[in-house]
């Protein structure tokens, strides 16, 4: 932030606002506090039999590997509104059972992760336009060496262990830095 | 947002950038594309023996009625300590063992709430800044004409329903509408 959004001043400090504990980006002209916190992040662990739909990532980060559908939740939805959104968007799959399974926070980036289990409705898939290609894997088809994020390999092995007991608990947990 | 905050340009325009479906403010000068999105605001239910620990609030909204202590999520930390910090902040009660109990989306506030069960350490509280007075208080004592939010209701309205099961689980939800 170089310039304050409410008056245009390029008087911004980063400090600690008076009655704050931490420091903020602040107009020293119009004294608007910016407030900056984290985004959310939703999606689907889409699943069709004994498969689960994986997007191929036709953008960067990470432009190339695998991942399952998910984005930056938007205003004005709810979580699970956001999570069939970004499964439709990027993966052209229907979804409306959803089931809230993985809730990681990943502080390093201002994110947390909210990965919802959502059996589709039909195998009909198709790649949106952040997609190279979409497609449903076994468990021994998994890419495991060429998915995109932490976040989702983690969320595909909680899955796995899972389905030995056929138990899906919620699972809340934080990555605590960026994988070497 | 009246100025964009890279470049300092007044002409920001709230238009659907290419290649994106909805509406975001964008500079017309140099092209950035400003993304606002839902905020997470993460507390607990701080239980002690029979009785949870509420807090009159000190500042508006609803300066006076009275809360859990939750608060906006920062950046640099888990979902866990943000819920742990705003209990230690608000209410000066130390918890450890937090549960995930509430995710609640308010679509029409662009929050998302996330409430965890959290059993207090010892019966020891206090008024931070930004509360008035706190207290514990029995499932009887509750003043339920005196809540400050609607999410705070129904985290309460949870926990007495599930305390006669003696099941907590997760309840996911959303709120579509301010109440009247």
């Amino acid at each position: 932030m170089k310039f304050c959004s409410t008056c245009g001043s390029a008087r911004i400090e980063w400090k600690v606002p008076e009655g704050d504990n931490m420091p903020r980006y602040v107009c020293e002209d119009c004294q608007t506090i910016h407030y900056q916190n984290p985004k959310i992040v939703t999606g689907c662990l889409p699943e069709w039999e004994d498969k689960i739909l994986l997007c191929k990532r036709a953008i960067e980060p990470r432009y190339g590997l695998w991942t399952l559908p998910a984005g930056f939740m938007e205003n004005n939805e709810t979580l699970e509104q956001a999570a069939m959104r970004e499964t439709w968007e990027e993966a052209q799959a229907k979804v409306t059972q959803v089931q809230l399974y993985v809730v990681m926070s990943l502080p390093y980036i201002n994110q947390v992760y909210m990965m919802f289990k959502a059996p589709m409705e039909s195998p009909e898939f198709g790649a949106g336009v952040e997609s190279l290609e979409v497609d449903l894997f076994t468990e021994q088809q998994i890419p495991w060496e060429q998915l995109a994020f932490s976040v989702i390999k983690h969320t595909l092995e909680y899955y796995y262990a899972d389905r030995k007991t056929g138990q899906f608990p919620l699972h809340v947990s934080h990555i605590a830095h960026r994988a070497r």
